[in-house]
């Protein structure tokens, strides 16, 4: 069984530790390879950086054939795009984590990293089903690059939430807080999700299960279309 | 890894199917123990049943320490009251299917036993937070403990909801449908879920993880308390 | 006109309580019987308590021919099910304190026990549909067994509630305060709403009208079924 | 006790009907006065009518002091207003019809008169916090004034929408088809509630528990204000 | 292009500031027309007073031809009897604005004058479908006919608002304010909408895309009928 | 007062219609200027060509200053993400097509090209708030590039759709479709709406009130990044 876990930003420091965390959270039968975009932001902090996150991504996709993929950012960048091209499953840290943390308490606390970023942690639990169960979406406001060095102030900041939103359950809003989650949960005494292993695990499970998209409607594979300019490389690309 | 499986109603032949299923889908790493309730109704078809199941439930929860459980009826009887009581994650089977369905197109068929409990299906989607993904709900009109035996009836339930929901996937609603899985998905061609497999493969995820309910509030232990009557027993069989 | 009124617990102090505010809120020409059950926990604070009180709860619906019934325990326990098997209406206290409540404001608040149960009470508020009414639920943090003797600590709690959900009615969320509805009414200025009294009366108005629960479809008297175990009696006990 | 019921049209046969429902309802101990307003449409079957029933309606609430009102068209006319003026409780009979329906069933069906108005019956069904429980709403389409002498049709209707919705309640939607109410339900078999009868019992109900609207906030009394043209009247109306 | 602007209330100041307002924002080909009602209270500050306004404004409708109309009172009163009977489009303040604020970022607060009035605004702002961007109601706490000359009073609300709601966007919740958009936008640094301005530019561009109430349905023309009282002039009013 | 209207994809001869029609409906001081992406999809209908189309069309927004910008595609693609980089503001044709209908009746119909597209118009249905106005989608099943010359079938999916979804007003689901809009309004006797002339209309309202997207939180300009790859001109493209 392979998986791929693909960061849509370019980072190479934040891709070795999401590669550490899916490496380990797999089982010994699935191989787990990590890459980040060849191409987009080094970070994801916008609607802006994400929009353009999303054609490296999905050229990830395109690359090569896995069983199954994982979307490594908390935005679940391309997500619906992915599965339309995609030959196995796609899985989004933040789908994966958010619905994990429904089988496990009343509710959750999302600390994610800038303000900003905020109400679309918000917009993706609504879309996924989990707004009743998000009681709280709050940033520790460090910038993604610098939140994997900041393990004791987004340890306050999930304590804090947990505290103002009365949850009873932690879900780490970035792929760069991946390596807290243990330390963390230690800490503060509640259960605190990392969607980077949630993630792998729920493509796992997918792949084990044999299912995958629906090939039925919206996320039939696209119609063949000509691509201009810049782009133009998609239309070979696509699978 | 252990987990157990509970089927809380009393038939052994469901049992034995769910058992099958479980076993299979469960990791090479994973034991599944797969029991049925000592006491309760023979099937589950309405509130009344569904109510009358949950303290043979409990007491299989409460009997021994295992690293994780599963409910294996598709009305996820006693949920939150397992929670309550048990060392390790408890994953009801709607919710393992219902959930996992959502990560596989626009929206799914959920196929159900008798009728009369398509409204409970409803009320759990709701609450399960994945109404937006339930484009419908309908039965097949046999007893559950007839279903195992009725693969061509509940495939052709299947097939015809899809068409009539505008659905991409569909669950299947009761234990008893577990072996239909397989050949219902080659027959109609879209992924077809089965709970138990779902649940099973959700609790290892989550023992992988490290994670169970949080103990934070709503799903601490149960204040001490005593019983009165044919349920004293369950004083002391709680942990 | 005789209406049951059943605490599911099994604490004689509180059934008196019940029993006192039913009799004087029904009409001259309408009967009360109070009774608590035969098994069952002693008080209700938890999912598990809830769910042991049921059988109880059902045995009593069971016995006799009544023209109506109300469940005195705020969580409404084995509602569904007491419908499927009752001669006449059910009503759960929960209801009816919270439809009563929409119409006399723009808002209520709930105050119970113990925070944990707080949940509950917002899922029936949602189940109920009167989720857009309901401002805020809050505890007292006293045990339900301890409740009737804190009158102070209940006002309180409700004074301060009505300030902090800027809500313009109080629910009580247990049947143990029932005694205290007219004197915190009086002390905070805002309609105080028991439960009890406004099932009865509901139950009183649905059997005036000649309403019975629709036996059409989910409610309709459940399949015949054998029940193993402890529960082995059920069977005959079924009108 | 003394109930004024107000028919906030002009239509003297509707009022009586209603009077006779209203009557028949309450309790021996309850005094029913109903009325028809002074000023208005002669029936209500647009926006426009229900807009220009509202201030005959309130000169009735206004006019004299009685334990509570009873607003008797199924579009709940003027209802906020009222209860700002009002020294006892106002029930409309949308809000008493629909509330009482959740009581009896999984879901409702309401049947209306003129289709132009269902959706304003869906906008009430939102509000009062039952559109979970309004399965459907239906036009027989006889205008308002016919209605009283259409039972076959209305019958029809109700019939149709139950198989239709797949409801297990029906809520006629209409003053006008209040003496339809128990012919109806002895056809079709399932509860069927007349709103006139079922806001009498509440507004009874209210009453005997010493409940009224919440004078604090939204509902307080209205600041005194001028009122020009046609309208000055109202000045010295005011309670 | 002639617009008429009904202020439904009667007062002659906030009339004339009404005028400058929708003047100044009409394009130059657009002839603007406000008037006050002839009967009515002289300011709208409780349901009771925003029912009594609706005849007045509905015989403005009904007065004379225009190509467009806009209900400037933010209560938007007697929108939908208006939209039935108008030959032009008819747009209320309130929701021209809280759409306007849709455009313009994530979520808005609206500030109103007295307290009692907000939860009709929250009312709109669900009927409108604009409640996921309201993010909070508040009030400055002046009566409506004092607000025209309370702008600090009304730019410090706003500006704890904005930082209460954590909202990035401002809706001025009274016609009476509408003097204050452009001086308290500058103060406080977001944009700040003025109904009275929204709906004249949101009629204007429905005339130019020759667009006006469906005559489908809910808002065709009310079927005749006869008025009695006072009222009875409306008979002939009618277009 | 100067425009930009974008067509997201690189038909020459769509970009031909839209500007047409954005032209027409512009008022005489304002200056439309309509151009097609220099590099994405020919057509947009799939995920996968929506998210191709965003880097094109944000280097139209970064690339001159105009008062105020169209997204003249009906799946509103990089709508957030053009508002952190534009200087005013920003609106697509889905919203401001589907709020303009919510003005004119009870609820509309969406009739698109593509199935496989519908449910993205639910889901931004959704995002908007107009989901309680939007009653159906339905496809004519014409793939985007041919829908203008199919006025015969549009025409035909939209009186179905009226009829079909008892609506009173269509939203025309596609820019391709923006000729059709007089001469199918004329046939169906309904309001029908072209999302450009609504969104033109719209952002010069906006530009006549000073109104641009808040720079406060989520929509200020995003944080300076390095981009990587093919998409590193969009580091100095930024303004």
């Amino acid at each position: 069984m392979r998986i791929k876990v693909i960061n849509p930003n370019t980072s190479a420091s934040m891709t070795a530790l999401i590669d550490h965390a899916a490496t380990s959270a797999a089982s010994p039968d699935c191989l787990v390879e990590t890459v980040r975009s060849a191409m987009g932001p080094e970070s994801i902090e916008s609607h802006y950086d994400e929009a353009l996150s999303v054609p490296g991504l999905l050229a990830e996709i395109a690359a090569e054939r896995f069983d199954g993929y994982v979307i490594a950012c908390f935005g679940d960048p391309g997500l619906d795009a992915a599965r339309e091209i995609a030959d196995g499953p796609v899985v989004g840290i933040a789908e994966a984590a958010m619905r994990t943390a429904a089988y496990l308490g009343r509710g959750f606390s999302v600390v994610t990293t800038l303000e900003r970023t905020n109400s679309r942690t918000w917009e993706l639990a609504e879309r996924y089903g989990v707004s009743r169960f998000c009681l709280g979406v709050s940033a520790c406001d460090i910038p993604v690059l610098e939140v994997e060095a900041a393990l004791d102030e987004v340890a306050l900041a999930c304590q804090k939430a947990v505290a103002t939103d009365r949850s009873d359950v932690v879900v780490l809003g970035c792929a760069g807080m991946t390596a807290h989650c243990a330390p963390i949960s230690e800490r503060i005494g509640v259960p605190v999700i990392d969607g980077v292993q949630a993630a792998v695990l729920q493509v796992e499970s997918l792949i084990r299960m044999g299912l995958s998209t629906s090939s039925l409607g919206e996320f039939a594979p696209p119609p063949p279309k000509s691509y201009t300019g810049l782009l133009a490389q998609f239309r070979t690309d696509r699978p």
